[in-house]
């Protein structure tokens, strides 16, 4: 690796090559080099931050996403220091009453191939990046990637310290506000209006019993609330999310911690009361993206947010990262990756397989995650129509989830992967 | 009756007394009449208007209107003329999507102790007028009351041709429009911002044959369209009710035949082919009012309309005015008619009971059929909220029938009133 200069020019000296070079060190960069590590390549991974691990609090593990774990032997990792919740409820926060609740048991389970699993965001990061660690990707620190040429034998990355790296491909995972989406888009992150405030609070003999055995959303007038018990129920994890009165005045630093209160005060006494338990000092501005069609330039391929940025209403920010890692696990099998050993000619067709495959998911995932928050959040008459057609849903109906958390589907990973590691490396 | 005069003064000569006055002569009106005659009451019933007849097209009469015709043994000439639909379907007028049905069969005749039909407004208008006449209701025209004095031994009513009217008591059934209400509220209508046209036209060849079975309702962003069958299936109704685009802006005769095409435009074809239908040289600016509690003023009640106009949303005016003069034949039973003949000292008290048991009803009526409606014109996600909720819904599912259907509630009329003519008279 060369530290003689701070420019991009071509006169640095590329590092060593490898088959992959992933830039982001987030859920969608591990998750990715731990796939193509399985599969045999030789990867390293950047990251701009200083240290590796994620800020956040809790975060939810649908089943498409734990059968990835499981897939990548995971699994039991994960269920060791999170949580199972018995239910997922929806409650209006106007009045308390409860609108629907999904049962997360074994018939859930068998259903879907794996449990619905809460665990610290930080928990989950630590268990894929000691997973790298394990299999052998290389991890570097406070390396900011500004540039990648995506054409030719190689590609090559090019560090803001500048370091070049050079790798048959690259998986562009530097999330919301990716630098190198560019190559494929110009779009800027679309604020939805919202701002979310989290916390993690220790569980005590004072905490309402139910909140510690189930996924509870209440639903309000432009806000909700979400509690799940985290860390085997040692933590209490609260989501606030409200529309902020400042962002629709056009103020640029909108929804602080003053806007707070008045966004909740409709509420029943749970909801205010939940509002202690944040943690004031990290506001979030909620964002996404329109969906795009094209990932893919060349021996580079977006991947997590950076391709598919999300609102969070469906919780599928994370999973989507897993999914799109197990896919590209997959499609690399058999092309890149090959008995004969690696064909690097091959990333460019495995990556445009990869978009492929994933686009249509991951766009609707976007739009129906908008939509899906916008009744979370309607009044009036919209929402007495959304709380009679929740009342209305039986337990036992899974037309909501199938296509979302199925074993089957377009652009859905196998349950199970073969594994090519053993003919590759 | 004097014609001496055209002042409302004290010199007039009172017309010979009679138990009960009923002024108008609309549905309203001419139900009570026959409710009271058939309790034994010496009925007049004046109306403004130079004949006696209905303008309009169809009107549905829901099982807790036909049970009242059952009573007064009217249903086999209604069900002679009219029609019994076999289905409640809605569909979306935008995709033409089937988005729940209700079945009018047996079992949802049992359930609710009489059919559902349709008939022209025209028709059921003359029943209950023949019954009037055969049963010795005293029917005048031409008579426009304009003020009735409440209080003394006798009320008196006053008609704008100097006429003067004495009775024990008085139905004040003259609508929407009533006049005899500012006795007790000084509400004006409220315009509901809609206007409908109604039309009937033969059913030929050409006639879609699911038209002839069903009454079918489509709903669609500021509109919707209804369409059934009458006269045993001759004709074909339909009624098209959609917001009017003058009325927003503030003009005076709003929604002309000019706003018709315009607000359908983006219906299905069926819909589109349906506005042909419609009769065009009257329009209807859709009205009501918000509930009042009192509708007595001493030995005066307002009945039907006069007391509770209400949005044509769930087809209940008429119903509701069918039920009004079902209670009012209850509560009088055994008060103001005894075994030992009439009481004329007890008609306020039995207006004051008729008031309370039926001022709950039907100001929930009222509430719910401007609900009701807002529900049917959505557009956007409440839309789609919308249609998920009628499509969740079972067809053997009541929950939403019984409240208004339903044999028993408060205010509901006794299924079997027991007559006490044979002892009043």
């Amino acid at each position: 690796m060369s530290n003689s200069s701070n420019s991009t020019s071509e006169q640095s000296t590329p590092t060593p090559a490898q088959d992959v070079l992933v830039i982001g060190g987030g859920m969608a960069g591990l998750a990715g080099a731990l796939a193509l590590r399985e599969n045999g390549a030789s990867v390293t991974l950047v990251e701009n931050a200083p240290a590796f691990g994620e800020v956040g609090a809790g975060l939810q593990m649908a089943p498409n996403a734990s059968r990835v774990l499981k897939r990548w032997g995971l699994l039991d990792k994960a269920l060791d220091i999170g949580v199972q919740p018995k239910h997922l409820v929806f409650r209006d926060a106007v009045t308390g009453e409860e609108l629907t609740r999904q049962s997360l048991g074994a018939e859930f389970e068998e259903r879907y191939g794996a449990p619905y699993v809460v665990i610290h965001r930080s928990d989950l990061h630590r268990i894929l990046l000691e997973a790298c660690q394990e299999n052998g990707v290389t991890l570097l620190n406070g390396v900011f990637v500004e540039k990648v040429e995506t054409e030719g034998e190689k590609a090559r990355a090019y560090a803001a310290n500048g370091d070049i790296y050079e790798a048959d491909a690259v998986l562009a995972a530097d999330g919301l506000k990716s630098t190198l989406r560019k190559a494929v888009a110009e779009d800027a992150p679309v604020p939805s209006s919202y701002v979310a405030y989290r916390g993690t609070v220790p569980i005590t003999d004072a905490t309402p019993k139910a909140d510690l055995e189930d996924v509870i959303v209440y639903l309000g007038p432009n806000c909700h609330l979400v509690q799940y018990p985290l860390r085997k129920g040692e933590l209490l994890n609260t989501v606030a999310v409200f529309k902020s009165a400042s962002f629709e005045r056009g103020e640029e630093q909108y929804g602080g911690v003053d806007e707070l209160e008045e966004a909740y005060k409709d509420c029943v006494p749970a909801v205010q009361d939940a509002l202690k338990n944040l943690a004031t000092g990290i506001r979030w501005p909620m964002y996404d993206k329109n969906p795009i069609e094209n990932w893919v330039s060349g021996r580079m391929t977006l991947i997590g947010d950076a391709a598919h940025p999300m609102l969070q209403y469906l919780a599928q920010g994370a999973c989507q990262a897993l999914e799109d890692a197990a896919v590209l696990q997959e499609v690399t099998q058999g092309t890149v990756f090959t008995e004969a050993g690696i064909d690097a000619s091959a990333w460019e067709g495995a990556f445009r397989d990869f978009n492929e495959a994933r686009a249509g998911r991951t766009a609707r995932i976007q739009r129906t995650a908008r939509v899906w928050g916008e009744s979370w959040h309607v009044s009036g008459l919209a929402r007495t129509l959304r709380n009679l057609l929740f009342k209305s849903r039986g337990d036992g109906n899974f037309q909501y989830n199938d296509w979302l958390y199925g074993q089957s589907g377009e652009g859905v990973p196998s349950v199970e992967a073969k594994s090519t590691k053993a003919l590759a490396n």
